[in-house]
């Protein structure tokens, strides 16, 4: 797909993800992002919350499995995906439009939080089509960086690609 | 700051992070993003691999830590920060300039791994001055979303502001 | 503001910018961008139009009027700005929801046309308090890059900082 | 081409763009951007200057023509495009690596600047492969929206593709 209206958005989840699955039985995750500005008032000299936008978000295969399992509400998160517009009739037959996010990659934020992450099975490698890149890459012996590896110590797999400085 | 080029990056640590402090004491963690493309070859009608886009990155204080403590080499993220220019001189005298991307968030990303997260105590309330939204958002009577509060179930803190739809 | 969602869209004006004032004489000019992704469909090897998406936008100010004069309808343009979220009653006092683009900098895309740019007078001397940054920097004594100052040939006014490479 | 670092810039040329072309005979134009960041200094209640990212760009085929004709030094742009690393090998034998914008769409930034815009002939239409979207919507009988057509006048071409609200 060229020339989607592709943008980021950080905010807080303000519910726990709905996972659903489609006939064929692909999964599918919706939840809602929040997400607030902050305007700094000169005359307080503080920090004011602005009006937050809410942004009704989705994602798909795989990744809405583990959105599911991993992010619930209240949560920060930062996400990437494509802006879409969907039209609908209500049942009084009128018309509407709303603005949706078709997420691409989601992660919890770091920013006031940590994380223990743990990879998928058969993760980033031939993946579901539409997949990522970077799979093989992430290379390592048995099961990735997940779990309980350890250091970045041994050898062995890892990324094999030099940083070109 | 009004005017920074704004930038979300996804791809792979090349390797763990690098934590350090300064002598104030802020600790400030340094990676680099390895990031992929793929192009669809109509020809062989199979995905490739373009070439990698390396990027040098920092986050800063709270947010370096929860990062060092956990993200590890080959761990797919998600990235947004501020593309900044840094110029030094070589030992030989020579001008060099690298770009560089400021952190302002940053995950895991959920597309091929799950993360158990943790929220950092005193997380999102108050924070660091240039500190980010939706702290209080979280709410949750006692220590947010994090650790085993359980089910997003009752009552008390959670997330008040009602989406508008 | 911090922590806004930031978002470049490309797309074509749906109609001529409407430019209207407040009461206390600040222009805004509001307009619609059409913005429709296409799919490469590998069973017939061509591309295919997706869903547009209808942006609502509007701009402040100056910038405002030099929209008016400058965009048409049907006219493609590259905008970024901030994505917003205003709620309003409908006639039958139903709550709706729209999001909407405030606009901090468009252009006329150069992809299929040409443009013959002129400065407006005191253009980025100052401004409009948000205003932007580079207007120093645009120097060049008299009249900037605008009208008929020929040549970026001598001397005088022009960039003075020289790009670190 | 999936997986991408789409980023937008805002700043100023600091040249004219170059032209040249390839032996193939397609054109692509050079310049560099350079984006200043301001920060409000809280202390002195005014806006400073930071440090500028100077960022190297190109675009090809007939955009670059378009470029090459309409912008020149000291003038504001909004620009789109994929964020590229390219390592070369200096006359001394070492290796270095540039950060460059591979531009997808640019504009003159209308913020302190009116543009009068001319569509170029077969602009939009079928247009150079990697071409936008868009085209056949700008519509309009004969010319599109250049040139000398007068108002959004009369009827006849047009945008017809309804937005939905």
């Amino acid at each position: 797909m060229a020339g989607e209206t592709v943008i980021t958005v950080v905010g807080n989840l303000t519910d726990d993800p709905e996972l659903r699955f489609t006939p064929s039985g692909a999964a599918v995750a919706n939840f809602t992002i929040a997400s607030t500005p902050r305007t700094f008032d000169r005359q307080t000299n503080e920090w004011k919350d602005g009006d937050a936008l809410f942004l009704r978000a989705s994602i798909w295969r795989q990744a809405a499995e583990n959105v599911a399992e991993s992010l619930t509400r209240g949560m920060r998160v930062v996400a990437q995906g494509r802006l879409r517009q969907r039209s609908y009739e209500t049942q009084q037959g009128e018309k509407r439009t709303v603005v949706e996010l078709e997420v691409d990659e989601i992660g919890p934020s770091l920013r006031y939080a940590t994380a223990k992450v743990t990879k998928t099975p058969g993760g980033g490698r031939g993946g579901q089509g539409g997949g990522g890149f970077g799979g093989g890459q992430q290379g390592g012996g048995g099961g990735g960086w997940g779990g309980s590896s350890g250091g970045s110590g041994g050898s062995g797999g890892g990324y094999s690609d030099e940083p070109p400085f």
